[in-house]
């Protein structure tokens, strides 16, 4: 997960002609970089009854404990999306099973698709966004070092869901 | 749903330091336009066992049917997107119910996620992006004059799951 960009300064807020929101557009052309919503899709891993987490080598969390997800790409459906960072970030190739969760992030505008997955084989290795990677039994999760709220969020649904299937996918705890 | 905007003459496709995609980035600051799939919030809202359509005022398709539907905003979750969009098209205020499909366009990159409603009152309109709106009788649904494919989809996977609940989102037809 990385952080989103910075406007360069020609760019200002300013609601465009026929439009109801202000957007960031640049003073000198008139481009609108609308701000959206983004996605990060992400899996719950599991193999031999245990979690793959990635330890982070990267801001922000840098140390941290995380589940592999990140930023889904143009052209991507998010089940790929959630594929691709568990190979980028623990070198695995996984296998997606459902979608376990949908979690809204609002003020930093993520919505969160999270997928429940196995590995296709019994390798992994850090990528380079992370420094360790490895399998958890469910008492021995970093539970006091885990980068995110929706990390929390997503294993304690994963165990709820634990011998279900076809199921409406959770969303955020209240 | 609105076009993608079209990027500045100053912007180039190119590979930033530490990257490993092309991104749009902006030849005089080095400023980064990220290109991010986007999510379409939709819901089909249901009221005495027919459908609301709304007829579309603006292009593309203009003319033709959809569900209320539309781009995801900053700071908004996807059902609360999924109601604006209801409210803005349909001028219709809508219960949402549960999450029925998930579907990737990935030739457009956009994620749609579409619920199942119902309307909190008997009461809606056009709104300024639509013609006409109207509440559809299954048989009476104007099949050949749907404005998208997702539209299609939807509706037939709202069929599928009638008189059912917590069940796993519908994907994309095979
Ligand atoms: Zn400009
Ligand atoms: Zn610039």
């Amino acid at each position: 997960m990385a952080n989103t960009p910075k406007a360069p300064k020609n760019f200002h807020h300013t609601v465009p002609e026929g439009d109801e929101r202000e957007r960031l557009v640049c003073r000198d052309c008139g481009f609108i970089a609308y701000e959206n919503p983004r996605i990060i899709a992400g899996s719950v891993v599991e193999h031999d009854g245990k979690i793959l987490l990635c330890k982070r080598a990267i801001f922000p969390q840098k140390g941290k404990w995380t589940i592999p997800a990140g930023f889904l790409e143009v052209g991507e459906s998010p089940d790929e999306g959630a594929a691709r960072e568990a190979y980028e970030e623990a070198m695995a190739h996984i296998e997606i099973r459902d979608l376990l969760a949908v979690y809204s992030v609002r003020h930093i505008s993520q919505v969160h698709m999270m997928y429940r997955a196995t590995l296709k084989s019994p390798d992994f290795a850090p990528g380079i966004e992370s420094q360790e990677v490895g399998l958890f039994a469910w008492d021995d999760i970093p539970w006091d070092e885990l980068a995110f709220p929706s990390v929390h969020w997503v294993l304690g649904h994963y165990r709820e869901a634990q011998g279900k299937s076809g199921f409406a996918p959770f969303t955020n705890p209240v």
